[in-house]
């Protein structure tokens, strides 16, 4: 199984605030992923400036597509992003012309399953083209309370991965959540808060990188 | 019947481009859309800077919210927003914390009802107190060049408002477009293009008042 990678989630209002604990942090991190929050507060500018930074590291922009997606995607491509998110209820019509567009630049896509996402539709992604996935708790779900990663969780990600698809798992990961998804596999885990928040964001980072490895470790490898 | 109200949305890249055909228009618009496009390339500077110049105009930031609804609405109002957009995909709780968030500053929320929305759903948001929704057709059905508004497309406006909700009306209106709602409960009709691009955009929207007033001319006014 390959080592899942690790994503830091940018969601930040302003630019300065994202940086500080980015630039700390970077050397620990696969993807960087500038929030939804933070292309809302700062526009494509923030692409613009991480991809300066980090011209190496894969980014996404979290831009949640949900219509108009030739147009948000070319925009989010050409500042700088690697990949974009679509929203899962956007049309089958308007995940096809991302990934279109996708194609024509070497780029990808990622489909968000927001509540109400059906096999059915992640059907259509697969036969589509997508590769991508990925799979969250709700934020406005987690701030009510509910508990970490239910066995449903990771039975999804486990039919997700047998279709095809590259699955990004999201919602408030902390390293003791990793473990739980030993033997799953994950392609990307998401941190945020938990590297960006952290008092030692490049110690948070690694902390999750040391918890996917032991959990990944190739069996016979000690 | 209540005579709408005429929204320009600002669906460009940048702020200039939005800025000139709004700065000759506006004295025939009731409503400035900050267009998706407009927030995720500028950020919510164009928010800010267009409150700035119009103090007493409605703002709606087309922020189509999918979750962490609180602190993206935030966001938004706190830029000068009246208005922010919630996509019909979001959960029930999403909409939920946006409309508090809305009503504790006297504010509104709209429900963008993209493919997929059921009238189940719209039950559930007239329930939760929701008082506005969007009914268009996507962008990419559009650019896949399919016709102008069916009865299909005006009997849902009809049932939408026979369930209590302002309506508004989208997907590249034109003014030919206009007589065809007589007799239709529309709260408000968005043009985007067909102003922004306009040679002469204060000509344009005037056209579009022109058109809805007499459209919508109370019956025995002539």
């Amino acid at each position: 199984m390959e080592r899942p990678n690790l994503q830091i989630a940018l969601d930040t209002f302003d630019l300065p605030t994202a940086l500080g604990p980015l630039q700390k942090a970077h050397q620990h991190i696969d993807v960087i992923e500038v929030g939804t929050i933070l292309c809302l507060s700062v526009g494509m500018e923030a692409v613009r400036i991480i991809r300066s930074l980090y011209p190496e590291k894969t980014i996404l922009a979290d831009v949640r597509i949900a219509e108009a997606g030739s147009i948000i995607s070319k925009m989010a491509y050409d500042a700088g992003a690697d990949w974009v998110s679509v929203v899962s209820g956007a049309a089958p019509d308007t995940a096809e012309v991302v990934l279109k567009e996708a194609r024509s630049r070497g780029k990808d896509v990622q489909i968000e399953l927001s509540d109400g996402w059906t096999w059915d539709m992640a059907r259509k992604w697969a036969g589509l083209g997508i590769q991508q996935v990925i799979t969250h708790r709700s934020r406005d779900a987690e701030a009510k309370g509910e508990l970490s990663w239910s066995q449903q969780d990771i039975d999804t990600v486990h039919k997700l991965a047998e279709m095809g698809f590259k699955v990004t798992v999201t919602g408030g990961v902390k390293p003791a959540d990793i473990p739980r998804f030993g033997g799953t596999p994950v392609y990307i885990f998401i941190a945020g808060r938990a590297i960006v928040k952290a008092d030692d964001p490049a110690a948070a980072a690694k902390a999750f990188q040391d918890v996917i490895e032991q959990t990944y470790l190739p069996q016979g490898a000690v």
